[in-house]
């Protein structure tokens, strides 16, 4: 097999279990290249930083693989990956994670794992993100390895397909229990949620977010559907955000060209 | 017309612009309720606040309106709202922007004010984000003035449709020169970055993000396209990633099933 350039970052930063355990899979697949924040960056979803300079570092952090640690947000990571670290430079693939924590439904967005995926695969560098549904720091990353390693292994010789960019969630079993991997559409789903007000030793309000997820729609083929009956879901993702369906039906919000305005209407 | 309760929120922050010709304009339709972040949030994406508390502080900002700046995220200030400041209060609309500068295409990713408005969607709140293809502090918000008046009471009276989510970009012209509105697509486009590397005052390298946006896609029902051509570009717009494309065209991608992995299978 021709030697593959492995780019890997995540969110919940340079020292998590979750990446050490994906950059021993991908070892084996090619040069890896890991660039991650040097701090937790869940819940960032796309952010990029504009308004202060980024640190980028090498660092010894896995035994014979170039790490380096850079003080912005998963984005960010990818971005001086592709445009300073690998600068003409192809990269043949990007993974994210493993995530410590579900990603599947809407919880997409709020990611930076997947954010950082989808950064990549809008410079058209087919990329994967991995997240398994455990949030503890002693997750077992070890039983979902063979499936991780089929993955990968299916992305390098037949591509990704008509989409760059996967979203791969995992749910919390022994590898035993875990009865398979399915294709699967992103489900509804929404963050029940509420505020923790407290004080501070000053007296003044703080807030401190709370919830819990709330599936919407549990048909066959959404990813919690087959996260919640043992399967490895994998969502194929765009990031075209068009509701194409509603522009179809907006025959009737029609609106006024300029000789319909004038500039004292307020219609 | 029945009184509207309507949330503005911005990523500029309270402070911008923009975010007071917005509310300005939006004062007509209803009881408007600003909650804007506290500094500038530009590029922040979908980022939420899960580390740190958020500080909530009214402030006399509008006369008349009631104003709240907050310590997190354009998506932070959504929730706030949502959850704190009118618990159990019905919202009939978000109104997020003005923005000053671009979130026509892909820009929509990495937009604070796309995604506080997504947030409220999500929600299932109507919801709104205005944009105006012009950076500078003193841009000017009022040209666009009676096609925003327009827009907003379309989502009034008619609603949004089977969307709940409007990106609203606005050409740098003078209004006389603004030709209609348009409902259009997210045009294909991407930022061709560098980083610029400098040395800080004890020689540590730091690196500043810059670069230009390209458009890869001038077709007419786009985005790019219409604010090319003097129009005002409406991209209705949704939270589902699922390459639903991908998936039907997937039919070769198929996966192992438990019984096809041994444990140490490496495939």
């Amino acid at each position: 097999m021709q030697q593959k350039r492995i780019l890997i970052t995540n969110d919940d930063g340079i020292f998590a279990p979750g990446l050490a355990a994906l950059v021993q899979i991908a070892r084996d697949f090619g040069e890896v290249v890991v660039v991650a924040p040097n701090s937790p960056q869940s819940g960032m979803g796309h952010a990029i930083t504009l308004h202060e300079p980024l640190r980028l570092n090498r660092i010894k952090q896995f035994e014979g693989i170039e790490s380096y640690e850079c003080s912005g947000t998963p984005v960010d990571c990818v971005k001086l990956a592709k445009n300073v670290l690998l600068k003409d430079q192809p990269i043949d693939l990007c993974l994210s994670g493993i995530n410590h924590g579900s990603n599947a439904s809407i919880n997409i967005i709020y990611s930076g794992t997947m954010s950082a995926a989808m950064e990549a695969s809008l410079e058209g560098i087919p990329s994967i993100g991995f997240s398994l549904l455990d949030y503890s720091f002693e997750a077992d990353f070890q039983a979902p390895e063979p499936f991780i390693r089929e993955i990968i292994t299916k992305a390098i010789h037949t591509g990704i397909n008509s989409c760059k960019l996967l979203n791969v969630n995992i749910p919390k079993l022994e590898r035993s229990q875990i009865k398979g991997i399915k294709i699967c559409r992103q489900a509804e789903g929404r963050w029940d949620e509420e505020y923790k007000e407290s004080k501070d030793p000053r007296g003044e309000s703080y807030y401190w977010l709370t919830g819990n997820f709330i599936t919407m729609d549990a048909q066959i083929d959404t990813d919690m559907w087959a996260l919640n009956h043992g399967y490895i879901s994998i969502v194929p993702s765009i990031h075209d955000l068009t509701a194409h369906q509603a522009i179809q039906a907006n025959h009737h919000f029609e609106f006024a060209m300029q000789h319909d305005l004038t500039t004292e209407s307020t219609l």
